[in-house]
């Protein structure tokens, strides 16, 4: 357990967007790159959220590793793609709009996918793909980031986590919202076990040598995450291909960096070159909307009201513990990690954008 | 190890074409089902291959689940997609020319998507996908098949295998090909380590109770296969994820039977109804080819020459092992399990067409 203090969202909302704005960002794209990251604090990805303002946003605006001033441009055309260049903006802001760009492009040819080269790392993967769902269209995005995983028989880190994101549209039944790395676990999972110093479960990473460890400083120091599936008894090397397919899409296709190079930052290379591609899927260009909304429904049921294993008392759908915490913490407030305030507080008094905002409580939660 | 008789290409792809026309199969149909059929044989998934001749297609041809004249409809379409009906014809004849027409839109479009219903089960997936490398374009096929999974902390198996193939062509290189089911093994994977009275490893598979289990009967009375990432500690819920995704764009968006109702046939419902999704991306519509397959060889490379893990001597790229394999079977035969050969003979006598090849060889190979 944590201590964790609450705030409300609409105060980190604004101050994001005042810390943004001081970074010279226009306010439009900082209420944007807000939104996206509280939307990860929200559905309790805080690894991905506000933690990071300073770290990978705000500290990397003022030293030109990201652009202020995004621009979006596009490279290429057809009626049913859209290759783009980020220019070295901030993440967040080329996300979204290349996604809103894909959606429209969309409703006139059923399907549509844009690549974008030149970009950052962008925040979660899910929030784009469920800017599709008011459209009633399914939403993807998948994005490279920096090398974490080693290839099965490898042992060096030369593959991202690479996530892949889809969110579907249900009738009454919540979205199903997939969004996951292609690892199998995060970095963060691992730096928190060495924290503690606890052993993380065998399959989670791999010493230098390449061998299954259970010490998450081994794994830190000089090893590698593994992908999905863990070792090769149960087929880690699916993961390692799902791990390469997101690169190929999203980082080979919009020719940005892939493999070792993504977000590696050299004095010839001075930005991340993080690559993305999303894709948006229009239902009622394959069916009528009801007719789908309605097998979504029965098979999202079928699911959750099949017979639970012993000890089990409820199956979840992709997305809905998220659904859930989200609208819990619009409500009651947003609960971040003590250590996380105190360093918002010291890098927010650097840039004379103090976090002093009141906070609703405490509490103890888990890590 | 376990004794394999081999025969030269041409005479197993001609004796499919005869089984295919003695069940009413027009004659070109029958050439695209055997090509299908022995393409799992020679990349080394002998489970989906010839063994499955009768069983799964002349017996259903023969009484009337599968129908032997297959036409396929467009119940709808825009510039970038279609959606057809398969007529409850051959899985394969239906795939093949899905494909190819959602390739032709994509020339136009840059990107394509073709979902089918009214289909059957039609081999590997990776088929279809690597359709798509001729005609430089990325291939990608998914499909969902009979319920064999279940849901993470659920114990009924009421999602299938639900396969994603992707194909991307590369320069020097060999194109990257995954093929893979989002179960962590295939169900025939359980019945081999049942029949050689071998414990499957843990994360295989769950009992009746949905408890991880070493037996495979235990999986296949009553049990389930365990999604990739295996059990929950492995994070076995993505796989899950991907599972119910594949199901979804698959099955409910094309409007065919999806969760527990796939492949099941009743009185009411005589065809197994599966569904499948296509697409292609025209790499040209996003940038130079040549760019493009010079980043592919790039990334390859580097996957292949980074440092091995201790004990290992060779990383492999996704489709390599396969086409190496295929190479070789063109060349010096394909190997069948005499156990398959001895039910073709047993079949194909059944039906006036005598599987009386001449092999060139016996060889014990693992199973």
């Amino acid at each position: 357990m944590a201590k964790h203090i609450v705030y409300p969202y609409q105060s980190l909302f604004d101050y994001i967007v005042r810390v943004f704005t001081a970074c010279a960002v226009p306010e439009e794209d900082a209420k944007i790159a807000a939104q996206v990251i509280l939307a990860a604090d929200l559905r309790g990805v805080a690894s991905h959220g506000i933690t990071r303002l300073f770290s990978y946003y705000a500290d990397k605006l003022r030293n030109g590793t990201i652009l202020a001033q995004a621009k979006l441009n596009i490279l290429q055309e057809s009626s049913a793609t859209l290759a783009l260049d980020g220019c070295n903006g901030l993440g967040q802001v080329i996300g979204h709009k290349a996604m809103q760009m894909c959606i429209n492009r969309a409703k006139q040819t059923g399907v549509a996918f844009a690549t974008v080269r030149n970009s950052n790392h962008f925040g979660i993967a899910g929030y784009y793909a469920m800017l599709a769902l008011p459209e009633n269209m399914i939403g993807i995005c998948l994005t490279n980031s920096q090398p974490l995983v080693a290839p099965t028989y490898g042992k060096k880190a030369i593959i991202g986590t690479n996530p892949i994101a889809v969110a579907i549209p249900a009738g009454q039944q919540r979205p199903f919202v997939l969004d996951m790395a292609t690892s199998v676990v995060p970095i963060g999972k691992i730096a928190i076990y060495e924290k503690a110093k606890e052993d993380i479960p065998a399959g989670w990473g791999t010493d230098n040598e390449g061998k299954l460890t259970t010490s998450p400083s081994a794994v830190r120091s000089g090893g590698a995450l593994l992908p999905l599936g863990g070792p090769d008894i149960l087929r880690g090397y699916k993961g390692y291909g799902l791990a390469v397919l997101v690169d190929i899409l999203s980082g080979v296709l919009s020719g940005s960096s892939f493999g070792s190079q993504v977000g590696k930052i050299t004095k010839e290379k001075p930005h991340g070159n993080v690559g993305h591609i999303f894709g948006s899927i229009h239902i009622e260009a394959f069916r009528p909307l009801v007719d789908f909304f309605g097998d979504m429904d029965t098979l999202l049921q079928e699911i959750k009201e099949s017979p639970k294993a012993v000890g089990q008392t409820r199956i979840y759908i992709h997305g809905e513990k998220e659904f859930e915490r989200a609208e819990s913490c619009q409500e009651n407030g947003v609960p971040l990690l003590a250590e996380t305030v105190e360093s918002l507080e010291l890098s927010g008094s650097g840039i004379q954008v103090p976090f002093d905002l009141n906070p609703l409580r405490e509490v103890d939660l888990p890590l």
